[in-house]
């Protein structure tokens, strides 16, 4: 039986394309890979890095994509005048069936845009979140929104519960997991009026909601799905990077069993990436500074995402939950 | 010359009184001790716990103050009914011109409501706010707001900004301190609505403004003051102390120069609590769970604010920004 293909954006990120393709060939070369990989970027870039890392074997295989996105170039403007970028391109892919999932550690606006007008909006989502599996004292959380959106309503941080709490129990495997709201306090009333008000319908929401969760008790794994406002979630992803970075610096040369542990789980780079919840189909957002490991992790987590069928699974909740509302 | 007086709420906090008397007993055989202490709570209960200490001396005066608060109670109802508790005591001390500063770690929503009530609340400051001040890999930076705000408009952020670059400069000595807002991409275009406008009111207001800083460049330190609304500062604030707590498990054998730094710089209890900013008075919220060390670093927090006259200079400063807006 031929592989499933996750397409690869080679030319996203700070440190592409070398970064990019040398994740590439590390996944191709893994033996415990499931997939293909479809390298987009220009071809004669392309091959040239896959020449410089030795690699000639046939789990890659590159698709020519000229056009270069900027970072900060804005997200419209890249999908009108790059269509033939690795970014749109592993998207088209995707959306001609050519691939299973679209990774890209380039323009996260942008790919979010592309996956979003090229793939779609899953039914009954009314904003797709970007999702990221996150440390905690005990077990990964998923945390969601970390940055697709601003200034949701409270219904859409519903959403993000419901996505998330799918997210968790078809890849991570948890069993019922337990859904937290980000807030400044544990009590009801606590926080912005639309936390309050989210607040009331995730107690009425199908989800095994814990309530508000402070920072503290994030860290120590008390939600396995946390729910933030973009602008929060960002936020928190961020300090966390910011934290490790700095724990590595002061504990670095520690080499203790626990400490060993600290070190893998809490490496950004093996997260996976940022998953692109309520589209009709896999989009990862990779870090900006993603290196060869966090890349090979990304295409591993897309294969992984796309297998357990996540955005089905999606659909079928919220559909299930709106005829319930409307029999109800 | 007589030393400057601090009320301190002896029974506020989840350890009350025990560790708040201690606490109080151990700054006030601290040699470098430079104020005397007001000691509010029931006057048996107080008088025994300081027997237990041993202290005798007269650093610490008891005053009488048999109403209980409890952590949960709603502020308003605590004004009402509880005019002789240890936390309105210590708050009404310092109006009287009987102490300089009240801190407490009890019911923070109550202590804010008595500051801002019997104290009031300085001129040309919209909403009052916590300034707390945290660990970051260079030095102590200021964040501002912790928690005592939802839903601020622009202009408060603006006003956050203000208070904490005063307060940077008064109390750390800082010189022209840095000032960033705490956001989700370094753009101006990032975040939410009233953190764009904040960012433009913020850019044209007399600071030292550095942008938008994210949440792994502010635990780099890259600004000295980080302005936040309550939520986010809130969730920053207590993410920060389970990452705390979370690496004093796994490293805290280590007994390395680097890490004895680290230890020292993120306890929170060295912290000092949280500021009131704004008012016309200083108060300081201790964390629910102080226990004596913190108690004692409050104190003397409380003490440096206080003869630093930060609620003077804040109110000078903006009266002179208000002055050059009506004039300009």
């Amino acid at each position: 039986m031929p592989k499933v293909k996750i397409a690869l954006d080679a030319m996203g990120g700070d440190f592409a394309p070398e970064q990019i393709v040398k994740g590439a060939v590390l996944a191709a070369n893994d033996s415990e890979r499931n997939f293909d990989i479809l390298l987009c970027g220009p071809e004669a870039t392309v091959k040239e890095e896959l020449k410089k890392n030795g690699y000639s074997g046939d789990a890659i295989t590159v698709i020519d994509a000229p056009d270069l996105v900027a970072m900060d170039e804005p997200p419209t403007q890249v999908l009108k005048t790059k269509p033939k970028s690795g970014l749109v391109t592993c998207v088209g892919l995707q959306k001609q069936g050519a691939a299973v999932a679209s990774v890209s550690a380039g323009n996260s606006g942008a790919m979010m845009a592309a996956c979003l007008m090229i793939l779609g909006r899953a039914a009954n989502v009314a904003r797709p979140a970007i999702a990221c599996a996150v440390p905690t004292a005990k077990r990964q959380a998923i945390l969601v929104d970390c940055g697709a959106n601003v200034d949701e309503k409270a219904p859409v941080l519903v959403d993000f519960a419901l996505c998330g709490s799918v997210y968790a129990e078809a890849v991570m495997g948890y069993e019922n997991p337990t859904v937290g709201l980000i807030n400044m306090g544990e009590e009801e009333k606590k926080g912005t009026e639309v936390l309050q008000e989210a607040h009331q319908l995730l107690k009425q929401a199908p989800l095994n909601f814990i309530g508000n969760v402070e920072g503290r008790d994030f860290i120590k794994g008390h939600a396995d799905v946390a729910v933030a406002p973009g602008y929060a979630g960002n936020v928190i992803l961020k300090l966390m990077e910011g934290f490790y970075e700095l724990a590595h610096e002061v504990f670095g040369e520690v080499k203790t069993e626990k400490a060993k542990e600290f070190d893998r789980l809490w490496d950004y780079r093996n997260h996976g990436g940022g998953l692109l919840l309520g589209l009709n189909g896999v989009g990862i957002v990779t870090h900006g500074r993603a290196d060869y490991i966090a890349i090979r992790h990304s295409l591993f987590t897309a294969c992984k995402f796309a297998k357990a069928g996540v955005p089905a699974k999606i659909a079928e909740k919220l559909s299930a939950i709106k005829k319930a509302e409307a029999g109800g």
